[in-house]
């Protein structure tokens, strides 16, 4: 489009400066925005700011100062409190200002914010994230989102500049959360049982890496096996993504169905097996520690260098 | 390698032609050799030697004419019946041919088939395949094998020419037959995760399109997500693979590790699901209709041309 054409550059707003949300604000930095920012530790705000940028002391005085809050917190309990809380944003933000929700949450909750912030004449957008942490610092996000033109109109050059990939689910608040948690659902499922197939073969005495070659070339592929088997290759644990996610990722993808009576047989059996591994003190540690609760399997141990 | 030092061509012999047998008979003829056939509906094998090839009337005729037999049937009992069974190859195969057992099995019965075919002077290659019937045709199936230095000098020509890779696991025979349990068990999980989580979106209003756009462009794809759930999108239930499959072959899968007490809690919940398509009448089905066990979800349905 040409440059007349092109929506104003609004000014933006990253509450939340966890692994997600630092990047993301840092891809908004890359991309010649003055980004404002707000953590509950302000020390993790200044530092971002030193490098460009404004911190701000609350999300209600950063809420005053943009066009487009987009918030990268853990929950829909952390959304209200940044919202709604002491200092919170929802009263401060402008008529036609926009809150880019990201985290993983109920979609039937998204969809009640929506009409809760609409009455205050704030816009919504329901964008839950998929891609990690490198590629929020990247810019190469991939944003699943879903709200009124009037919002996307104002937001959209912000979602531009932190992701790869935004795919735009209807006009509906709560398409993108529905989405997000099929996702999850799958996510989780394919991690705990990369974890029960890895473990049954090295069990069975065939090498970790033998197995790891064949089925990265096989129909019993993927992306999270690819993805997270190698951590157990390497017998390294340190948490990328955390067991104790995966408990209340699986245990929201089962909240949001149980309203509608639908069964979930895979999800419910996978949430058993996190809620197993978090019990036996693995919860901080790596979602791939999931294989650690089959017994009797020697996994690889960490290279002793 | 230099033509001096290639091994010889071997006389080849397939026993079984469906689907897969059938496709590897052809990707040999094509290779240049001269395959002999035997299945037990005479005439798919002497329509095949129409096109070159020889057809013989039992396995055991075929077995005395070969250098390495490939016995490409559904089950270890269907290999019990070629080998051992009325007119069987195992007393036919000269000392030092090799039987190449493509059939997924219980790893623990292939190792003693392997010491079976032992006291007969018989080699032995436990080779399961992978890729489906288009891959056998083309020459470009993944083959899990194990067994001895001996098996594979003979035989190694002839999975060159079914293969686009062989992967050699070792020694002992059961290492392949391992593998593809490992591999077996990420297929059934994940095609009925897939056709859970599909379920989960369309019942919540997701449009399925869109699911299947975004889902594979994020973390939550699988090799069978992408090649099954095409399937669902166009109300298509032709079987490629049928439930029935999933049904043999994660029962396989829980068989082989209960006599270790090894627990597998996805594998056996993934079970259930394909049993319960089967017992609804879906058997005979592709292995994508276990979306159909999801009550009340309003499924793509074909277009009517």
């Amino acid at each position: 489009m040409s440059e007349q054409d092109r929506p104003a550059r609004p000014r933006v707003g990253v509450v939340g400066l966890g692994a997600m949300g630092l990047g993301m604000a840092r891809s908004l930095r890359n991309a010649g925005y003055d980004v404002g920012v707000h953590d509950l530790r302000p020390e993790v705000a200044s530092a971002f700011a030193r490098d460009g940028g404004t911190a701000f002391g609350s999300p209600g005085d950063l809420a005053a100062a943009v066009d487009v809050l987009v918030g990268v917190v853990v929950s829909a309990a952390q959304v209200e409190s940044v919202l709604f809380g002491s200092a919170g944003a929802a009263d401060r933000l402008r008529p036609g200002a926009v809150f880019v929700m990201c985290s993983t949450v109920d979609p039937g909750w998204s969809a009640a914010l929506d009409a809760r912030l609409a009455e205050k004449g704030v816009l919504y957008l329901d964008a839950p994230i998929s891609g990690g942490a490198a590629r929020a610092a990247a810019g190469e996000l991939t944003m699943m989102t879903s709200g009124s033109a009037a919002a996307y109109a104002v937001a959209d050059p912000a979602l531009e500049a932190m992701s790869s990939t935004v795919y735009r689910l209807g006009d509906q608040a709560g398409l993108g959360s529905k989405v997000k948690i099929v996702n999850q659902l799958l996510a989780g499922v394919h991690i705990a049982a990369a974890a029960e197939a890895m473990a049954l073969g090295i069990k069975a005495g065939v090498p970790a890496e033998a197995l790891y070659e064949v089925i990265t070339h096989s129909a019993g592929t993927s992306w999270m096996f690819e993805n997270r088997m190698p951590h157990v290759l390497a017998g390294d644990y340190t948490p990328l993504s955390a067991v104790d996610i995966f408990v209340k990722d699986l245990g929201l993808v089962l909240d949001s169905a149980r309203p509608e009576r639908f069964p979930l047989p895979l999800a419910a059996t996978a949430h058993q097996m996190f809620l197993q591994a978090s019990a036996s003190g693995l919860g901080a540690e790596d979602d791939s520690a999931v294989i650690k609760i089959f017994p009797g399997v020697d996994l690889p141990e960490p290279e002793v260098v």
